[in-house]
């Protein structure tokens, strides 16, 4: 039989069923709620009610006593691990112990925790436990916050944990050239991740000293890492498990406080524990997508050509850091990167009150600055009366292009995402009609290789193929939901040559899965990147042996569809696993390939902004088409046109999979999502009744995903991350089309149909 | 700190607890029976009533119709295995179905099996099967079995499955040049490995078609290959996974029906299916060792030196052959190379008989050779009035010998052994006692570097060294109660020169835990040799990766105790977790070694006899004392003195635990054990009350275990095998040592009362 590569791939591109679909279709799956530990007790939390107050003191004297209780701890059992030293660019932890010895910052704020026999005495001794609080004033607002004079909620002279001032080119000269100059002030919501499976662990310590947690993390390695610093313990004594996981969206990207609470509480009962959060701690505790104010000052000269801009942005930070400081500094530099604007000057401060805090969420800062920067886009588009689709077009990034804050510019599919999602949404046909129906469109630029946070975007993959020519991948990616176990199986299906029926990820363990680091979501990238490594090392190992078995030299083999071929004659000599059968049982060589995905140290610098924050970057527009009742308000969203330049659609279907699911978390973020606080700081709607995410009869009837592939140069079979970009433009592309359909300009999210009757009627 | 290696070993020969204990003595080892997997069914299997029948019909109507039964099955739903291939060498499954479809040829060769949603409920379904059988007499003696006339067992022209005939040296000369001919005939007897585990698997098919399976199997790839077959699948369709074993003494090493019964059960059934058999299948479906009929002459010069040695062997075989046919290979040439005796002739017949079948045991053979000869060597010793210490040391082989079928002998510690167990007994003060106390004396020679059977004894390890410097540790080597998953962890600790507490071997699974094929009871030294060398591998790259760092030579380095140290300066450079981490995270290497045991293709000719079975042999000498009643014939054991050349005790303390432990399974095959029938073919005693295995208290007061220590030169750090000599030389060393006391010589296992009274009043 005869075979050739042509160049085209049998794997790579295909639609393949999720790895995962079969287990997780059965209710096979297991989550770290369907894990059970034979004795293990049920953890709980007391929380405080008060969102600004001074511990005085803590009886647990009750609790304790209560039959069925196995321990009960507060922050004076755990070691101070503000001490520890962390990342110096992400300093997570430097402000919040697991549980709080002298303040609350929050409605929340954990102060102690019990484990006994079942969930039920738990919660019985935590209502035992004698907290007394002196109280005050909540903070609430960022901007009263940022006051000299307001109640300091940290033991610091000011509220502002971090502010940073980027300045490139010549902000002033740029402002001095300008025909038109616009200021416009935005502002975002409160966004809560709400995943399905709500955060959780089990912590079991071994007779050597070793904690071993099943936990819903999103990122095994950094989290055991995190874990063992606030614990004080070396991290090789942390052994982080495989589960599947519901949904992250940037929610399990930091260690949460359930992971080191949950681990001091098995330590002290000496018998494993469960901590598993219901539905209201979740909304309060999973650190929420930052509410930001952002000032925005743009000139453009006649011909829609942006020349300077100058921005203010205030993160509302909440109680404490966690990813803010990194959030702030992206919020700025894409300030700085989007569309070909060199001078730039950003003004951006993180400012704690007394909320739930922030950290990571899809997009990671940039659903903020899209909602600023693309509903201005319109503005001005409107105001100099240059169609909105060319002025993004005039200023939009090409190939080559190295932006004001030194963002390199590679491969870059930004002009056809925009060309392409106008066409698809009818862009020409449907725009400025008068029955309350309008198209908006807007684009966006992301890190498509990952983020460089310290030693982030770092990956190792092992593939080993057996002696029946299956292969076994080995790497610390951890599936949550967005199907990178099937992105990987492809790759390495690819690159090996053999089915992906053949290729299976190994269970996630810490132990003996290697490091992967990661921020942002490059798991295509930078994890497909090491296991298309590895991959190739093993095949190499495959064409030794099948060399070895036929005299022939290895130059002249490839694989293909399972088989070993000579590429000269084009004839299958013989199968995958013969040769691998050859190479162990023969030979005695285990076919093992290793490969690794580094990026290198950061480049950036956060004091100036100033350097490449990833190795590529991902862009993305998507248009739609809304009806609107200007009587209450109502938006209705028709359709969405999504295109989406990630390099290479691995596996399309999932890679729609994405675009859909972010396209919902944008819509909901656009039209009704966001925490409502009353003035003493408490949430208004932790519930999914109260908190409005789109149910699938919210989305619009069509939505047309378009994958732009523009192949990059460093990413496996030219493919650059998808999960992100997703949902940036969303929110801005909706805010354009209402404005398109009936002439209010909502700047503020989420755009509930009080603000837009309010525009309709009372502002205009 | 200064530290250096003075060739001195810090974990070999330690007596470190064994890494499985913790689990096992805190009930948390999970054993097949332990697991259940949702919607799991439960097997049983109907049995024949008769010996020796043709079967007419099964009738499965009304079990399939039960509710509950899920799957009711017979051999007609199975594949004709008998004609697949197996090894020439071993064609086990050759003369036997899974179920049987035309006859029955033991009481209890199954027929038919149900899977139902309870036991009782497949139980029930079980006596609703209706079975119609033509019955024949059954044949149970295996001298009569050989005869022509005599009823035949299988659809050939006798009852002899196979026989084999030894001829070596000059025999008639041999016996020309003797100055005392000895003829004396053995009979041994039924034993039954008795594991505390009773066979049992759970087998659950995929949706992929692939069968996973938890079985009670000791050899993993070698089953999952018969299993395939058997099922006639490629064996890549077949994934074995660990469990605790709970002993198998042999009993485990070929595959037994009870796996395919249970994968065609959930096939049919389309849900997994647990069977496990209870202790009374266990008795008569556990492959027993060989009864066997020795009838030995030996030609002795004055001096005591054998000159010729002729035997006819019969093997009982039971219904099938199992691994019969490679057990009277083995019988064979043990009884060519016992002692230094050139001038040998072997006879050897191995004939069926309508009773459960024989198969693998510890010793495989050896343990009746060692009767019969060991006996005889006492009966020669009285005769010429040499003392039976002497007449040992004068025929025992040295090292550098060649034995008269071509056993190479490398390292012996035979005198040595034979020398420490009588002076360890107190053999001169003992001996020639005359108040009914009496010492006897056995040795042997074993295997001692695994058995070349076919494929086997090939073992392939890969040591993980991970990012903190903790060792994982890939072999398809299997745990089954002898200590070896300790034993390996403490050769990978010495060669990569860490701490065994941070080695730990991964749960086997044969998808990704490489194969290890292999026979006899050679783990030490393949498992453990590929071990060793991919420790080795490992250790090369943690030394390139600190020569890196350290900018040093890697020939000046080496590790001592978790640390690498300049071999020059003694001085300690750095952790071995520091260089991992430095090649895992900087230089992006992970640190996995691999390493092979390859044996070679088998070199012995089953045809002759003739050729090297093993790398190489270990050694023993048992001496023990004993009191008999001769008024009931009541034989109480003791002491015992047991030297052991196992090369190295890795551990002494499991070494001795193996002494021990296979002592007392010789003590029961001495005077308790064996298999009774009656007439009609059926197992008389097949329960723990009829069935006496040794308790505690019949166990000797005293055991002195001694090893010695020869160092071979191909075994890791030394070691050889040790675990099937530990029994070899029991029971003709309380053989002899009732002589001694009473002066009765019995020919017969058991030694039970009756056979000493007998003998001594009315024999004598």
């Amino acid at each position: 039989m005869k075979t050739e590569r042509k160049g085209q791939h049998l794997v790579i591109g295909k639609r393949i069923p999720r790895v995962d679909a079969s287990e997780k279709a059965r209710g096979e799956a297991r989550f770290v709620d369907d894990i059970t530990i034979p004795g293990m007790l049920y953890g709980a939390t007391l929380k405080s009610p008060y969102a600004h107050a001074r511990i005085l003191s803590i009886d647990t004297n009750k609790a304790e006593k209560l039959p069925g209780v196995k321990a009960v701890i507060t922050g004076k059992d755990m070691i101070d691990s503000k001490r520890c030293i962390f990342s110096e660019i992400v300093p997570v932890w430097e402000d919040k112990l697991p549980l709080e010895i002298e303040k609350v910052r929050f409605i929340g704020d954990e102060v102690a925790a019990v484990a006994a026999v079942d969930l039920k005495t738990a919660e019985r001794a935590l209502e035992l436990i004698d907290v007394k609080y002196e109280v005050f004033p909540p903070v609430l607002d960022p901007e009263k916050s940022m006051e000299a004079n307001s109640p300091k909620i940290h033991d610091k002279d000011s509220n502002i944990s971090i502010e940073i001032h980027y300045d490139f080119g010549d902000v002033e000269g740029g402002f001095g050239q300008a025909d038109y100059t616009f200021e416009d002030s935005f502002r975002t919501s409160h966004q809560a991740h709400c995943c399905m499976e709500t955060h959780g662990c089990i912590a079991e310590w071994g007779d050597d000293g070793r904690l071993t947690i099943w936990a819903t993390t999103q990122r095994a390695s950094s989290y055991q890492r995190e874990l063992a610093k606030v614990l004080g313990i070396p991290y090789s004594d942390v052994r982080v498990m495989k589960t599947s996981v519901g949904g992250s969206f940037g929610s399990r990207m930091s260690l949460h406080t359930v992971e080191p609470i949950c681990a001091y509480l098995a330590k002290k009962a000496g018998l494993p524990v469960k901590l598993v959060y219901n539905r209201d701690e979740e909304f309060v505790s999973s650190r929420t997508r930052h509410p930001a104010i952002i000032e925005i000052k743009t000139g453009v000269k006649n011909d829609g050509i942006i020349i300077a801009r100058e921005a203010k942005v205030i993160l509302d930070n909440g109680a404490y850091n966690d990813l803010g400081p990194k959030v702030l500094h992206e919020v700025a530099t894409l300030l700085c990167s989007y569309y070909k604007v060199k001078n730039v000057r950003v003004n951006g401060y993180l400012v704690y009150t007394n909320k739930p805090y922030g950290g990571a969420f899809r997009g990671f800062g940039n659903p903020e600055v899209a909602f600023a920067v693309e509903s201005q886009m319109d503005i001005i588009a409107n105001k100099i009366n240059i169609d909105p689709v060319e002025l993004r077009l005039k200023n939009a990034s090409d190939p080559g292009d190295v932006t004001a804050c030194g963002w390199e510019i590679t491969s870059c599919g930004l002009k056809e995402c925009i060309e392409k999602a106008a066409a698809a949404i009818g862009w020409e046909k449907k725009r400025r009609r008068a029955n309350n129906h309008g198209v908006g469109i807007a684009a966006c630029i992301h890190w498509g290789g990952g983020l460089r946070v310290g030693e982030s975007d770092f990956c190792i993959a092992v593939v080993e193929v057996n002696n029946a020519g299956q292969a076994y991948v080995f790497t610390g990616e951890k599936e949550v939901g967005g199907g990178s176990d099937t992105i990987i199986t492809q790759i390495v299906a690819e690159e090996l040559g053999i089915s992906p029926k053949v290729v299976r990820l190994m269970p996630l363990d810490t132990d003996v899965t290697p490091s992967f680091l990661f921020a942002g979501s490059p798991t295509t990238f930078v994890a497909g990147g090491a296991a298309k490594a590895a991959a190739s090392d093993a095949k190499r190992q495959i064409l030794e042996a099948a060399a070895g078995m036929k005299a022939i030299n290895i130059k002249e083999l490839d694989i293909l569809d399972g088989y070993i071929y000579d590429i000269r004659s084009h004839m299958k000599l013989l199968p995958v696993s013969e040769a691998a059968h050859f190479s162990y049982e023969i030979m005695g060589i285990p076919i093992i390939g290793k490969g690794c995905f580094n990026q290198g140290p950061t480049q950036y610098d956060m004091e100036t902004g100033r350097g490449q924050l990833s190795p590529t970057y991902s862009f993305a527009a998507q248009a739609v088409e809304v009806t609107v009742v200007p009587e209450n308000g109502v938006v209705e969203v028709l359709e969405f046109a999504c295109a989406h330049d990630c390099g290479m659609g691995i596996n399309p279907t999932m890679a729609e999979g994405q675009i859909e699911g972010g396209l919902a978390q944008g819509i909901g973020y656009a039209l009704t999502e966001g925490l409502a606080f009353n003035n003493d700081g408490k949430a208004l709607n932790s519930s999914f009744t109260d908190y409005r995410i789109p149910r699938a009869k919210d989305m619009p009837k069509k939505i047309n995903s378009i994958i732009v592939e523009t192949k990059d140069s460093k990413g496996p079979f030219g493919a650059k991350a998808l999960g992100e970009t997703s949902m940036v433009p969303t929110a801005p592309a909706i805010a354009n089309a209402i404005e398109d359909a009936v002439g209010v300009r909502i700047k503020e999210l989420p755009i509930t149909p009080e603000k837009v009757v309010k525009a309709f009627y009372l502002d205009s």
